[in-house]
């Protein structure tokens, strides 16, 4: 991967380029840019209703290109609605994955799935 | 902020090292965490319901935390599910990207709602 | 409206019966009937990405199959889940109904766009 | 059940003199009752993110009071959006059944869990 494609901070430059050559961030309101994200999540998910999950993982090797369309217009959207808000994507990662190794001690966790308030 | 919480690559190896600690692949097809996502986009939304535009970006002001956390969600399961299809998520926003300069070109786009099939 | 198309328990039976002639009952878990209808949602909702409350209102005249059909997809799915669950929709919704009235009284409530536990 | 909570005219007719007494149309435009939708979508679903298909009919019975109530909010809103674009719930339900009757036929369908465009 090229080092570009790989920074949070690079992609989200990009975007909001992208965005403010249209002057479009007068339509995108915390609110209107989490409208969008579920909406395209919905999109993405619309690709395995009534699969099992074993032919979810061959639905992504024969629709290869729209979904990861899907993904990163999920992608976009969060990258941008971290901009607008003020809140670094990177940072709010790390601050949830260290929070989870409280909820999920992995002596309990492991090999289940349940949440953390059912462990 | 630090250079590893701007890396998708190294957020994406800690979520998995997080992930397999616990044994959980078993439970992540790529069915199951689109769902899991679109369910954390749900959480999302649900702090703009009635809102208007603007009042959304006060909420943002008074539930940071909170909305930082749905946040976190979301683009956890994103990369995780990057990871799981072998898609990469940096090279699919680039992509898109590219393809979104064709399909709204900043004369026709700028200052416009429309999609790019009704301009 | 035909009397038939008014009745909950009426349009679930058919419902099951397009169901049984395609032997589908196998595919329709609780939890894969939850996931068609939160992505019929999403399609519902992407009608109105980026769009302001009155923009919304002429977008239901300009394309009111569409929407019809998507508000009937969402329908199918739920009446279809409620029989599968066993629970019945109108009891239900009777049900939250009166626990809306002692959630949002209306002397607190009118003309506020806040949750019950914001009041 | 009783007849009132079985006709969609009657349970809507009470969700509307719930929402008048309280001043709320002014918030519940088609936008805005589509993103409340597909929130509360999202909340049924998260009841069944990590789960087999096979688990989650157990859900729906140690959590019924809660899923019946998810059910209930999804359904007050189609409802109410039902009412605000003029779009009649109930034939909006039988013409999608009399659609869906030519896009899968019995002989077709019977026992596929693929979409109209992939049989």
């Amino acid at each position: 991967m090229s080092e570009s494609h790989d920074s949070i901070s690079e992609l989200t430059r990009r975007i909001c380029t992208f965005r403010d050559a249209r002057d479009w961030a007068q339509f995108h309101s915390p609110k209107d840019l989490a409208v969008a994200l579920t909406a395209e999540a919905g999109e993405l998910l619309q690709h395995f209703v009534w699969q099992t999950p074993e032919q979810s993982l061959e639905r992504v090797s024969s629709r290869r290109d729209e979904i990861a369309g899907e993904m990163a217009d999920v992608a976009i959207l969060l990258m941008e609605f971290a901009e607008v808000t003020g809140i670094s994507l990177g940072e709010a990662v790390a601050a949830k994955l260290a929070r989870n190794e409280q909820r999920y001690p992995v002596e309990k966790a492991r090999g289940s799935n349940k949440k953390h308030n059912e462990l």
